[in-house]
């Protein structure tokens, strides 16, 4: 049996992630984030018992100074041969630099998570591992890989001792000088706009590097930075070679795929693809200039799209890990109220497309002392509102931020089903009992306290028990996603605030995506389709290689760049702007879980005004590929049970691939099967 | 204005206490402390608000990456001119490998303790501060100095590739090896005793080095290990030319001082000040072989002798400050039920010498939830028992440790009377009133459940509502110690319990500690003095240059270096065998607080058969000196206000420095006053 490192749960994603946290540098100078960054144990005790049933030899190696004790008894050996029976190997971890694991590797006794490890507290739990085999590559050696990258162009300046070097698109890792000749200083200004990059000391990351006598010296920054420009200025004596980057990557597939008769759309979708895959890095970080940070917001939607794009579980466990930290709780997520709940969510959601049941087994103590720590700070009315400390995001758009927010209810509504959900699959039915209870209450207190029937929508916000007139797209868009309104609430929704021009509109692509998604919701892909090509098509205009933090089809020029009060302040690679993935996934290709972990699935294609589109989107057991014209649709299942497929159609469908039902004016079903190719004949409506 | 290095309180003992208790190494392996041990935070905001009568220049210095931000503006410069007027400077500091520190040097900003500290959780705090005044060297660069020392004999082996060195008593540090030539191994075998070094594989700490080709190298140790004796033995193809010891210690002069007539006695007084220096490092360590570990029962004794020999505050400091760690609180310190209680003990003596009530403001928040732990794990009778999880230690002997224990009760007792003195000194008159009356609830249950009328003692525990009739001398002495029995119990006590040879007698130096100081409140001090000379004489006639880990007088020869199963598994250096520096200062001597901080002093001198002895006891204000012989006490005060002289007289003292009074049959006082000498002539009793 192979070994596999194992640590205490958490552990490594509390190392990594302060690393990682700990690389935003800006206008010369470090940027660390402002909130509670914990650290790993320094002292973890691994423990197993084991019955061999014949001799053993087991090698030990840690990751840190370990003390072994074999039945008992310490000792130093670090290859030690046991005899047939009963034994107990504890192994105690002392690591100050990184995080205490261990690797132990016999015939019959291996490391792995049937293993327990605990931080010495008087708990133990099984340890975690992840797919760190070889003994002489302790977890803490992870790196993401790189690749060479040429420059597309290179322009020397007119002054001798400058050049300005075009990546093409942008992209991250680590400059590389070549045929660096003489002394002096050089400084590489990063510039995601090329803009950015000949503003120099107005760019917002740059490095100097130094050199004395040098002789056709090559060098790797040891820093990697974001960017799609680098302007390079030097002290006169020195002559530059050449520069390339050295590009450093997550190394996962792009399981999905999109493609269609639109262009523009296709152009969409792979920068969005580029967009997401930039920023999922050792974790889903929210930009690759800026803020490099964990951002549980960005995070939830990173997690939606990567089921569309890689279906990387791994990623998103390591993101969840990172946001949480250890107990005790003393602030919300990111302090931010909403980001706490969009913690569970995303753990609702990793739920509903993994069926990760062993993940849910290692958070769920964690999840409990979080819900503790918000229904904590509830007021008298049992509803949250923004404490001193906290902060209230929703989004960077001019909104009242006081009293009840209808908005965080829904959130903290959506949280405690995640609560009532977990409980239920831990078999804690005391909680499921008390987490449903509370859900149930707050969706009534909701609809009661903030729904308005003229005009019949949800209000922003109660202020000492005075509920306001205002209205906002928020609360109303994830009430409708969620379900929390009846038919005639949605739809008085959709007509009063979804379609309303007078609403305040939404310019961040943070909340396009939930108010686009809802917007399928309630059909209106034509619409969304338009707004896609409109809004990230805008960004494409612009120039854009990858999707910003946000945009103003208003601005013009260099204005798109600025943000914060810095000319150039703004993430032009931003997570959140790479929405179109999820979609176009789920609404359009229209492949959703109907069960956890696709055990059955339901897909239910939208052409939205295409002439054709097919596409791929994994799942745990391999991958959904469609096609789909205006009369025809193909549909090549996974594994799991099969599922259904959904056919609008004006006119009746066939196939030979099975039975097909009408479910609905205009609806049909078809009962799809495993690891099979259905073929339907239809007419697309519209 | 000088400035300092300051961080978040106790993020330096933190950091300091993981590496001194993880240098634990015994037979080839590390053995890295069995408790939870926390680490500093990673991230520091550090603050301030200044407003400026005239211009200044700050210059910022940082333990780690530091971001500065002056008022609301980061800057990467670290010199910073600022204007007139009010202005807010925020350091952000982040450092994953030791711990966060800034320092800021301007004319009028500095940075000191009127800063805040926050760990990004919601609280500031004030920040702390040692005395690391230099920008260039960083608290994290804090080592303890090394002396050359010489061995005393080097005796060559026989074989002609060892040799054994003698440094003529225990000592610590790191071995040096002078002018080794050729290529091979060579292991130094340590011993506290010859014995042990002689016994190779059987020692307790050896260390191996490896030479390539040394032509007259010289190598230093990069351990520090403790020992008297050191065998080398070594490849054959090697020479070594010389051995020596960089011996490693704390810088802190011995202030205190004791001597007698008695020879054995000053030879005892002298063991006990090179036992407790050596086990007084960065910490309170209970031994410098076996465990240097920081064990709260030991500390609270090393505290009592410090206030004897050094008056170290800080060393009391770091100390505690290491043994609390953070919260939350999930076990009790050391995992021992007894050793929360001493934490608590501890602080009360340190304010009682001190006065020091800055210490105790940055702690109390931290007694509040660990006195909250220990109050949480009451039985529903009020009272404390062993949980599972819980080390119920007492001592080194046989006994019950089962049910509701007298002992344990009794030390809870006394840590409410420290939680209430401290929550009247800091103000919390609701804290004060709960802590008193549950120590006063707890005094009167203890009395009422566990005082046996025959014979007159304290029971050991009940079990089950059973009071068993078994009697220990533990409960006794302590509730004697702290005045929790009247007049005829304290007598009945005395008879039944300390003086009575049928009850288990104490073979520990440990318990010895508060059994003699109960003894001699109890005037044995005749007594005392001759139990004293037997054990720690006896002690010193096995050859003992420093006090040991347990002494039984009825063993003979290396028998008595054993321990745990292991032939030298027994500390000889040992921090709790020093307690003859606390019970003649403070009993022969008689010097004691009798106001906290020794703002006024009690002086009670008791030759306890002594012709003469002459002594120094440390104040915060200065020296107390005295010189006692059966006719004439001279004494010479400290600062603060004076204090009172108790004379036991066979005949009326007198005196030109003062009004003598009667107090007592036999017992006269004189009012003293401050840095004063008063003689007084007087006759000894007895």
């Amino acid at each position: 049996m192979q070994a596999t490192w194992i640590w205490f749960p958490g552990d490594f994603e509390l190392w990594l992630s302060a690393i990682v946290q700990n690389r935003r540098v800006e206008r010369g100078q470090c940027n660390p984030p402002f909130w509670r960054l914990d650290r790993p144990a320094q002292i973890v005790v691994f423990e197993k018992h084991f019955d061999l049933a014949d001799p053993d030899t087991v090698t030990i190696s840690a990751q840190g100074e370990c003390m072994a004790v074999i039945d008992d008894q310490p000792t130093a050996a670090r290859v030690i041969t046991l005899a047939t029976g009963p034994h107990h190997i504890l192994l105690r971890v002392y690591n100050p630099d990184t995080f205490p694991a261990v690797h132990v590797q016999g015939r019959h006794i291996v490391s792995d998570r049937a293993w327990t490890a605990g931080k010495q507290n008087g708990q133990c739990v099984p340890a975690d591992a992840w797919d760190f085999t070889a003994p002489d590559q302790p977890p803490a050696a992870y790196r993401l890989p790189t690749t060479p990258q040429a420059a597309v162009t290179t322009s020397a300046g007119a002054d001798g001792h400058s050049l300005t070097v075009d990546f093409g698109q942008e992209t991250f890792g680590y400059l590389q000088l070549h045929r660096v000749t003489g002394s002096g200083a050089l400084t590489a200004w990063y510039g995601e706009s090329a803009e950015e990059a000949a503003a120099t000391t107005q760019a917002e990351t740059w490095d100097t590097f130094h050199f004395t006598n040098a002789a056709a010296a090559d060098l790797t920054s040891p820093h990697s930075r974001a960017c799609r420009f680098v302007k390079l200025t030097w002290d006169a004596p020195l002559t530059v070679g050449d520069v390339s980057m050295l590009h450093e990557f997550l190394p996962v597939p792009h399981r999905g795929a999109f493609r269609c008769d639109d262009a523009e759309l296709n152009r969409i979708w792979a920068t969005a693809a580029r967009t997401l895959h930039l920023s999922s890095r050792e974790f889903f970080l929210d930009g690759i200039k800026r803020d490099r940070w964990v951002w549980s917001g960005d995070a939830c939607q990173s997690y939606l799209m990567n089921y569309y794009l890689f279906f990387d579980n791994a990623l998103v466990k390591r993101t969840t890990w990172a946001l949480r930290g250890n107990d005790p709780v003393e602030q919300h997520i990111n302090t931010i109220l909403d980001y706490s709940f969009y913690w569970f969510i995303g753990i609702h959601d990793y739920y509903q497309h993994t069926a990760d049941r062993a993940f849910l087994a290692q958070l769920y103590p964690k999840m409990v002392t979080l819900m503790d720590f918000c229904l904590a700070r509830r007021n008298a009315n049992g509803l949250v509102e923004g404490r001193p400390d906290d902060w209230v995001f929703i989004d960077w758009a001019p909104m009242a931020k006081t009293g009840e927010l209808s908005f965080e209810q829904i959130l903290l509504c959506r949280s405690l089903e995640t609560m009532t959900l977990s409980a239920r699959l831990m078999g804690d039915a005391a909680g499921e009992r008390r987490y449903r209870a509370l859900a149930d209450d707050l969706r009534r207190a909701i609809i009661s306290i903030f729904w308005d029937d003229q005009p019949g929508a949800l209000s922003h916000h109660r202020v000492n028990g005075h509920r306001h007139r205002a209205i906002t797209k928020y609360a109303n868009i994830f009430a409708l996603s969620y379900g929390y309104l009846d038919a005639a609430q949605a739809a008085a929704v959709k007509t009063n605030v979804l379609l309303n021009p007078d609403v305040q509109p939404i310019t961040t692509p943070y909340m396009r995506f939930y108010e686009l998604d809802a917007l399928c919701r309630v059909r209106q892909h034509h619409h969304v389709l338009q707004e896609i090509k409109a809004y990230w098509g805008g960004m494409l205009r612009h120039g854009a290689t990858s999707f910003w933090e946000t945009y103003d089809p208003a601005e013009t020029g260099a204005q798109h760049y600025a943000m914060y009060g810095r000319p150039y302040g703004k993430s032009l690679c931003h997570a959140w702007g790479a929405s179109p993935l999820y979609l176009l996934g789920k609404h359009y290709l229209g492949v959703t879980p109907a069960t956890p972990g696709y055990q059955t699935c339901r897909v239910e294609p939208h052409l939205g005004g295409l002439e054709w589109m097919e596409g791929t989107v994994p799942t745990p057991d391999g991958d959904i590929t469609l096609r789909v014209t205006r009369d025809q649709i193909t549909v090549d299942t996974a594994g799991g049970d099969g599922g259904v497929l959904i056919i609008h159609s004006a006119t009746a469908p066939a196939s030979t691939d099975g039975v097909i039902r009408p479910t609905a004016p205009g609806e049909y079903a078809l009962t799809l099967r495993p690891r099979h190719r259905h073929t339907v004949n239809y007419q697309a409506a519209g």
